[in-house]
C-alpha cells in the first residue's frame, strides 16, 4: 500500500504545519497578555464534543417524572427519586464490567435493562407486576431524557461556529431518539459505541477526533464531569466544564470546583456561549 | 457472558414478536387491496437512509461550479466537465481496491486525493501548478457539494415521520462538513466508515441498522441507484428509488426504470415525500 503510506505522510505533515502555525498565534496571544487568554486556549478549536448524561440532560428529574407517572397509572406507590439514584449507580459498574473486558461489548440499552432487572427482582419498588412491553418502555426512559432549560438555546449558539457532537457512553439509537424527541441540535451523533470503549477510555475520544476528521487540538470536550474532561485532555482536547449542581441527589456531596487548566468554564450552556463571545 | 446471552435472546424473542404484528398488518391489508398497497410497503418503516453522492446532493454541477471559479482566480482553461467525469470514474475502481483487500481500510477523502493526484500527474487538466494547500482545498469540494434543488424541502418534510440518516461512502467528516455546509437535516450521519465496508457490501447497510436500533425491515434505504437499493433489500431494508438523470453526463446512458419491488418511486424527494402522504 505504497500510496495509502505517502498520503499518511502528506498528511502528517500538515496537520503538524497548522498545529505549528497555530502555536504560533497562541505564543503571540499570550506574551501579550502575559498569561493565556480566552482566546488562546481555544484557537483552532473547529469542534465541540458533548457528554450528554448530565450535562445536556437532567436523567435523574426525567426519571422521577416518568416513573411518577408510571406509578400513577399502574398503582405503584415507590420512591421514584431513589429509584432513578439506584438505577443510575449500576451504571458506572456495568460498564466497568465492559472495560475490563468481563462482559463483551454490551451497548447502553442492555446495560440500563440489566440493572433495571436487577431493581425489579430486588421487589424494592414494587416492579414485579409490570409486563415485558412496560419495561420495554421504562427502559427506553434514557431515549427521551429532557434537557437542562438552557441546553437548546446555548447548543444553537454554540453551533454558529462549532461543529457540535455528541459523545456519550449512550449508544448510537438512544441518542439519536433523545435528539429527535429534545429537538437538541447535533451535527453529528458520536458515541463510545464507535470506538467499542467506553468512556473515559481513550479509544473513544481519539475515535471521535479520527470521525470528525480533526487533530485532538481542534476538539473540545464539554462535560459536567471532570474525569471526562481529565481523560479527554489526555489525548489532545481542549476542554470544557458546565457543572450541574443538581445532576445527582441533594445529599451527594461532589467537589465542582474547576480544575485550573479547564480551558472554558460556565455555569450553564448560555453562560459558555457567552465566555466564547457566541 | 450468560446475562448478554439472556438480553440477547430475549431480544430476538421481541424483535420476531413484532415483525410478526407487523406481518400481520401487512397481510390484512394486502388482502383488502388485492395487491400489495404503498402503506402496507413502508408499515413499520422508523428510519430512512439516504445515499447521498448523486442522491442527495448534485456532485457533478459543484463540481463543475468550483473548477471554473478555481480557473478564473488561477487562470486555468479546463474542461471542468470533463475533469468532474474523470474524478468520480476514479470513484468505484478506488472504492474497489478496498472492497478486495488490495488496500486497508482508506476514507474517501484519500481515496478522491489519490484519484486527483493521478488527475494532476496526468497533466490533462493544467493542474500541475497548483499548490498543495489549493489541491486540498480542492479535494474538499466533496464536502462543498450543493443539494439538489428538492433536497432540503423534501428531507425536511420525511424528517416529521422517519428518522433521518446518511448512508453513504463518503467519510463521516465529508458528510457532516456537507450537512453543515448545505444546511442539511440529517437526525444521525451514518456511513460505510462505520462499518470498516463500502457499499454494496451488506456489512454497512446490517451496521446501520444495528446502530439506530432497528430490524432491517424497519429501515428504507433511499437512493438514485439501483445496485445500492438491491443490495440493501437482499438484508431486508426497504427500498426507496429517486432516479436523478442528470446525475452523469449528458452522454451516460443508464436505464432508470424502477425494479417492480422497490417500495416507493419518487421524481424527487418533494414528490418521494407526497407519494409518503408527507
Amino acid at each position: 500500500m505504497p500510496e495509502q503510506t505517502r498520503r499518511l505522510n502528506r498528511r502528517a505533515f500538515f496537520a503538524a504545519s497548522s498545529m505549528s502555525l497555530a502555536g504560533m498565534a497562541l505564543r503571540t496571544e499570550t506574551s501579550a497578555a502575559g498569561a493565556q487568554t480566552l482566546s488562546a486556549r481555544v484557537q483552532g478549536v473547529r469542534a465541540m464534543t458533548f457528554d450528554v448524561f448530565g450535562t445536556v440532560v437532567d436523567w435523574r428529574s426525567s426519571i422521577i417524572a416518568e416513573g411518577q407517572a408510571l406509578g400513577a397509572r399502574k398503582g405503584i406507590d415507590a420512591d421514584w427519586a431513589k429509584f432513578a439514584d439506584r438505577w443510575r449507580a449500576g451504571y458506572r459498574p456495568a460498564m466497568g464490567r465492559v472495560r475490563s473486558g468481563e462482559l463483551g461489548w454490551t451497548k447502553i440499552d442492555d446495560l440500563h435493562r440489566i440493572i433495571l432487572d436487577g431493581l425489579v427482582e430486588g421487589e424494592e419498588f414494587g416492579l414485579s407486576g409490570l409486563s415485558e412491553a412496560e419495561l420495554d418502555d421504562l427502559n427506553r426512559v434514557w431515549h427521551r431524557l429532557r434537557p437542562w432549560p438552557d441546553t437548546v438555546a446555548g447548543l444553537t449558539r454554540l453551533r454558529k461556529r462549532y461543529t457540535l457532537a455528541t459523545l456519550s457512553n449512550g449508544n448510537v439509537a438512544l441518542l439519536v431518539n433523545m435528539a429527535k424527541n429534545a429537538g437538541l441540535p447535533w451535527d453529528a451523533v458520536l458515541s463510545a459505541e464507535l470506538a467499542g470503549h467506553y468512556k473515559p477510555d481513550r479509544e473513544v475520544y481519539l475515535k471521535a477526533a479520527d470521525l470528525l476528521g480533526l487533530e485532538p487540538s481542534q476538539v473540545m470536550m464539554v462535560a459536567a464531569h471532570k474525569g471526562d474532561l481529565r481523560a479527554s485532555a489526555k489525548v489532545g482536547f481542549r476542554t470544557g466544564y458546565v457543572p450541574r449542581p443538581t445532576e445527582f441527589a441533594p445529599d451527594v456531596e461532589r467537589d465542582l470546583t474547576p480544575d485550573p487548566d479547564f480551558d472554558v468554564v460556565g455555569t450553564d450552556f448560555n453562560d459558555f456561549a457567552r465566555k466564547l463571545g457566541l
